[in-house]
């Protein structure tokens, strides 16, 4: 059924320089594709005149734009969502993390997995990168739920036999859907051996996925590399032809100059993850120096255990707002910037076109969000775009759509269950946990 | 009306040490005060049967709280909200906010304070301190909406003739409400001469009110006191008589350690306000620095111009991470401590005794938020309060009770017409612009 969105505030992210950034007007999708993207009334009533049975949503008083890009998340791990928080590192894992992960099954997974993903969808999430164990399971859980993603089969040394046929299965469950990517994700240069990243990276190119992994995240992490390789984790990722325009790193926190060129000049995507970093206490990562460097950059949440939750619009806020704080530039990582890096840069840095996804034109991925303008701490609307990145909330999303299809209509997720899917995760983590 | 809060998750804010946080019960309300707390249920049904025509609000799957604390704002702001973002500061005051607030009547000031103040129910907060102009005129918009409030008159050197009556007249009008409670509030130690903070802290002593100034919010503050008054700051006010515990100082983000000593030793209330400091790059305050020396620490939203919301939940979360990531501790400022900070301080801050709000025990003013656990990013929930301070949104406050009634209910401000509202917004905001 062809749908098209009339009265609506559009916010196309196609804008460059001064050119006004938002207009009212209309869109037309056509099957998965928009078919029509104008402020003309004439036009929208042709489109409607020629598509039988279109549907007509009126957007008065609301704003429509691409849906948000999540580029690294574990979305499992919402089981884990403050199991243990405010606890140093080391017991942290042994005494919580590990023994958890341990007792979870492939049920589990999808499990936590479907809450993830139905967290990210009411808060505008239209497309996730993910990096976790069982993506094999998950498969099944992105195409009921509709959501776009790009699901990486984390490995490391001691599971790398396991993982990687693991991964050729999920491709071969992921061929019919065009919306679900596979990707090889071995966990970060310090602890995967040059010999089994190249597997990843070989198995990759061999059934052209996307290879990601977790780069200068913390000081340890360059510590341990340098140590072990006398190079950096980007020079000793390089050196072993791990980085190219099909790579996205997560997190870039600890990283030189000449790092830096490297990732702009690899075209690899560097996923932002603030609020983990500051979480965490990672860092800040060089964002500002990154984008002037030509780099990729976009953003992420991590996970739920160093989050704690999957929300983009907040993400969005902690980057501008980190920028400016780190840098001392109040004019640091400005708005419409901002949301370039979530919405544009996202889609590019999985693999899309430029034009193909992450904004309103004709032709591109229908992948749209309504996000509701009536609210007090939306109001005035001196500029729609500093209140959407500095005031909007995940709860302000209204109504999503992935690839022509709407998953959520007045922020309810199409086909889910709520309150008995918050019973299974109860029932779930009382088990694992033995509480 | 007597009302009982039953079947609810509660968090008191009373627990010491490894004291369990939460428990299950009811909690009863009698005139503006907590008569009864318990996880008896036959003392709730003592209650209910005492309590001829009360009414029983049922909580299953809800948490009741004492409401939030907004320590400092500029809460007519609203108006400028989103005005003029990511521009250098001299260009931001001398273009924008200045000629805006030239162009902005008494009754601009009474419209933004209301936008703002809903807002601000909305998100669970149930009182705030303010600093601005024309509080006279927002005694009555504060009294018709039901919020808790010190409303703080803001001076210059030169309109200190004009506010100081005006003060005195809010006073007056304020006499005979207990919720309301007005305050002394010159500019700085850097915009204020000596002379006139000494008149303002006299009004204040004479009337028995607070005083509050931004204090040490930027470099350049610092050094104009050093230069002209050869002191830190915290110094200048401090050797001028103007810091004792009905003193507010917002921000005290460039404070030494001897600063902090003061501060903590004169029982100064430290506002911290993260995301603003953030923003416009202000630096980041000390607070695990302050806490450990024992000032009083709490938070705030400052204006819309700087944050730009006044979303508590956010600022919560924002000042754990920003001291874990300043830091580079993970394991500062843990998730309880930073909601004692918004809680119990924030009341201690606005001059109530401690026991006397924001905690839930009998005879405390009943100041609740219920706060709606059924969503996806508040599940599972391994860790309430984790939960409610790293995933918890102003959406998810669904009821709000200040001084015994309630203001909010499924999520809707009692008396307050919202499109009008943010119709009379948009059409000031347009005679102010001239847009």
């Amino acid at each position: 059924m062809d749908i098209l969105f009339t009265n609506a505030t559009i916010l196309p992210m196609t804008a460059a320089g001064d050119e006004p950034r938002t207009f009212t007007g209309a869109v037309g999708v056509a099957g998965n594709r928009i078919a029509l993207v104008t402020a003309s009334g004439s036009e929208a009533d042709a489109f409607r005149t020629c598509s039988p049975g279109v549907r007509v949503i009126d957007c008065t008083g609301r704003l429509l734009m691409p849906g948000l890009v999540n580029t690294h998340c574990h979305a499992a791990m919402t089981l884990q969502r403050s199991y243990a928080d405010d606890i140093a590192l080391m017991e942290w894992l042994n005494d919580y993390i590990w023994p958890f992960e341990a007792r979870q099954t492939a049920d589990d997974v999808a499990l936590g997995m479907t809450l993830g993903i139905v967290e990210m969808l009411l808060g505008g999430v239209t497309s996730f990168v993910d990096m976790y164990y069982h993506e094999n399971r998950c498969v099944e859980v992105a195409r009921r739920l509709g959501i776009r993603a790009m699901l990486g089969c984390n490995y490391f040394d001691n599971n790398v036999d396991e993982v990687l046929p693991e991964a050729e299965k999920a491709v071969a469950l992921a061929a019919d859907c065009d919306r679900i990517q596979i990707a090889l994700a071995p966990h970060s240069p310090y602890t995967v051996s040059p010999e089994n990243l190249r597997r990843g990276k070989e198995l990759a190119r061999k059934w052209g996925l996307h290879f990601m992994t977790h780069i200068a995240e913390t000081r340890d992490e360059v510590r341990i590399v340098r140590e072990k390789y006398a190079a950096t984790p980007v020079e000793h990722l390089d050196a072993l032809g791990m980085l190219d325009d099909k790579t996205i790193g997560a997190h870039c926190i600890h990283v030189t100059d000449s790092d830096i060129r490297t990732l702009a000049r690899r075209g690899v995507a560097v996923s932002h993850n603030p609020q983990s970093n500051m979480k965490i206490s990672s860092g800040v990562a060089p964002v500002e120096k990154m984008r002037a460097a030509g780099a990729l950059v976009t953003i992420g949440t991590d996970g739920t255990c160093s989050n704690n939750d999957l929300d983009m619009f907040e993400e969005l806020r902690t980057a501008a707002f980190l920028q400016k704080s780190a840098t001392g530039d109040p004019v640091a990582l400005p708005a419409y910037e901002t949301l370039k890096l979530a919405t544009v840069n996202g889609a590019r840095a999985m693999g899309y076109a430029e034009g193909e996804l992450g904004v309103i034109r004709p032709g591109a991925l229908a992948d749209l969000i309504v996000v509701d303008l009536q609210k007090p701490h939306l109001q005035p609307i001196h500029d729609l775009v500093s209140n959407l990145v500095y005031c909007g909330k995940a709860s302000d999303v209204d109504t999503v759509m992935v690839d022509g299809c709407i998953v959520v209509e007045n922020r309810r997720v199409a086909g889910v269950d709520l309150p008995k899917l918050y019973a299974d995760v109860a029932a779930a983590v009382e088990r694992i946990t033995g509480r």
